[in-house]
């Protein structure tokens, strides 16, 4: 498959590089199209790798990667031009944190997600909420904690959700860990997980950690 | 001990009838001193078992548990009087959630808690926020999910903390399954999770379900 990652940080370099080892093709999208740590990125993980502007990467993909922060995504997003991903299944793995005077703060929240206003800036892109959970070594290497822990999925297009299950496997989380939250309103929901996921990696000083769902049936 | 249960929701009503299980001395509060619910309960817990106003209860106390809707808990405890949770561990378990045209809302929220809430009306009081994150039958039964699942406590006060971690022991949670946030302030995060515990409600149809934590290291 080939997939635009949009987003230069630890977080799309990671998601690029585990997605090229598992035989795709990967453009990574930022800005500008000779952006150090994409060009330095692109020319490290091998030929089926390549990077460019935001629009160059989401023209390149079948599938979208939004790994931008969840501040800046909707300016990412229209840079990428909604012609690029109309149609498409578009993964939301961002969250809306940033620091504030000092203190990690998430916005928008509760009345609304990134999630939400993805899909609502670009209402024919195809948007699945995923990953947002866990750290991104967590994301592509589930194997790196112990236990059977989960990762969500939420969106309003079935069929995406699927697509996005079969691609959350690929990454080692078999579609037993993967909770269906519903539509993607339920972004919200995994958003406002991340002050928790924050405070336990104040507690244990590391992210390699990741919740397991125990239910009595 | 001589406890105080603010509320006579199924919250309040189980929390007071484990801790009488326990061999415990509970008062359950209420606005009114002859509350149906609360006479009801108290006498079918038994003669360490009473019921009466949240200043009634609140007196009698030696530990003060808020287990009435995190939107009215500063009402409440107006009502139950500073002067009798003043110097006092006062446990919070609850969340400020309320359906809202159909929806079920979280607020305060992100900028604010009802733990911090309480804290700022009650700067005696020795606030521990904790439990809030699970139903209130898995509250006085873990061993109801399986799982070496967590609670959470915070608060500002270390001694208040070891106080309730030692009270969440009487209830079966072992102090390694005890996580500790920190200062009162993580409040916020233990609340938000609340949204996401919504969703898997809905998604399993059923309530007896938890988080269990799993970590590299």
């Amino acid at each position: 498959m080939r997939y635009a990652v949009l987003g230069t940080g630890q977080v799309g370099r990671t998601l690029g590089g585990r997605l090229v080892e598992l035989g795709h093709e990967v453009r990574l999208g930022s800005r500008t199209p000779d952006n150090a740590a994409a060009v330095q990125w692109a020319a490290a993980a091998g030929p089926r790798a390549g990077a460019g502007t935001f629009a160059q990467a989401a023209e390149f993909g079948e599938v979208v990667v939004n790994a931008v922060g969840g501040r800046v995504a909707l300016a990412a997003l229209e840079a990428a031009g909604a012609e690029h991903v109309d149609g498409k299944v578009l993964v939301d793995v961002s969250n809306p944190l940033a620091l504030e005077e000092g203190e990690l703060r998430l916005s928008p929240v509760e009345s609304d997600s990134v999630g939400e206003q993805i899909q609502r800036a670009f209402p024919r892109a195809r948007v699945v909420k995923s990953l947002n959970t866990v750290n991104c070594r967590v994301m592509v290497d589930p194997g790196s904690v112990p236990g059977e822990h989960n990762v969500f999925v939420c969106g309003d297009d079935p069929a995406a959700k699927e697509q996005v299950t079969a691609l959350l496997g690929e990454f080692g989380w078999p579609a037993e860990r993967v909770l269906d939250l519903g539509g993607i309103r339920a972004s919200r929901a995994v958003e406002m997980w991340l002050p928790l996921w924050a405070g336990l990696l104040r507690t244990f000083g590391h992210a390699e950690f990741n919740l397991e769902v125990r239910r009595a049936r």
